[in-house]
């Protein structure tokens, strides 16, 4: 009846400084569909506020589940010590078959 | 114990062009309350990714989980195959008796 | 396995002008860190339709699932009868020992 599978919509909110290395990253996992959009941070998370402070990027890409915590932590090892970035993943319904391919990630379900 | 309820968060990302007909296109569903903002599109996703990079817009709505799904064939059946958007639908909770009244779709849960 | 914890994601759509007011109820929250995006809003919800076109706010935080749907409801009893707002709550999967934490709201699971 349903005509959906479940993806994973991954966000990564982030200094503008980071952006090219972490689109870099995303493309070494095969994720070269994202979308960018700018946001002001504000508040203080306990680490680095003042840079949490003022423009910041979001960056959300549709990605497969297989794979989409390794992602999360690898952003996390490279950027979360000393930049001010977050990123989650939660869960999406896309329809089956759509414009995800997601190369070599998919093997097991 | 709990206030809420569980709705569908409708998400587009489409090509500037497309904002009126989408718009149409929700309305036919009764969704007449949604949100615009613009986003980056980056990298290729087989299709078109030429128009896929640069403004887009991304359209965001609350909707019945009634008909959600056919909300979702019904854009991917009319634009899908000529240009760049993608969608998808993702559960949030809002409390009951929000803002969301969705008539003529919810008469079976 | 699984590196994740389940956060929410609260977000809010908000006219412009009652920023301060909801920063100051998300602080007594004890949620400082939170991004804001602008948005257009448009079409009606049945309530005071001719404000919720044009220029919104979108603010999006990370909090507790303890005292969400508390927050959601102070936000409800506060500005929903007379402002354009409306806000939701999703779930969202963020590296365990993130950036987040939650004084004082995380006494039980």
């Amino acid at each position: 009846m349903s005509q959906t599978t479940t993806m994973k919509l991954l966000t990564i909110v982030t200094e503008n400084l980071l952006k090219e290395q972490i689109i870099t990253l995303l493309k070494e996992h095969h994720i070269t569909g994202f979308t960018i959009s700018r946001v002001e941070g504000e508040g203080s998370r306990g680490v680095r506020a003042s840079d949490w402070e003022g423009p910041n990027l979001k960056i959300e890409a549709i990605i497969s589940p297989q794979g989409a915590e390794q992602i999360l932590e690898r952003i996390s090892a490279q950027f979360f010590d000393n930049y001010a970035v977050i990123a989650w993943l939660s869960d999406v319904a896309v329809l089956r078959g759509g414009k995800f391919a997601q190369p070599s990630q998919s093997k097991s379900s």
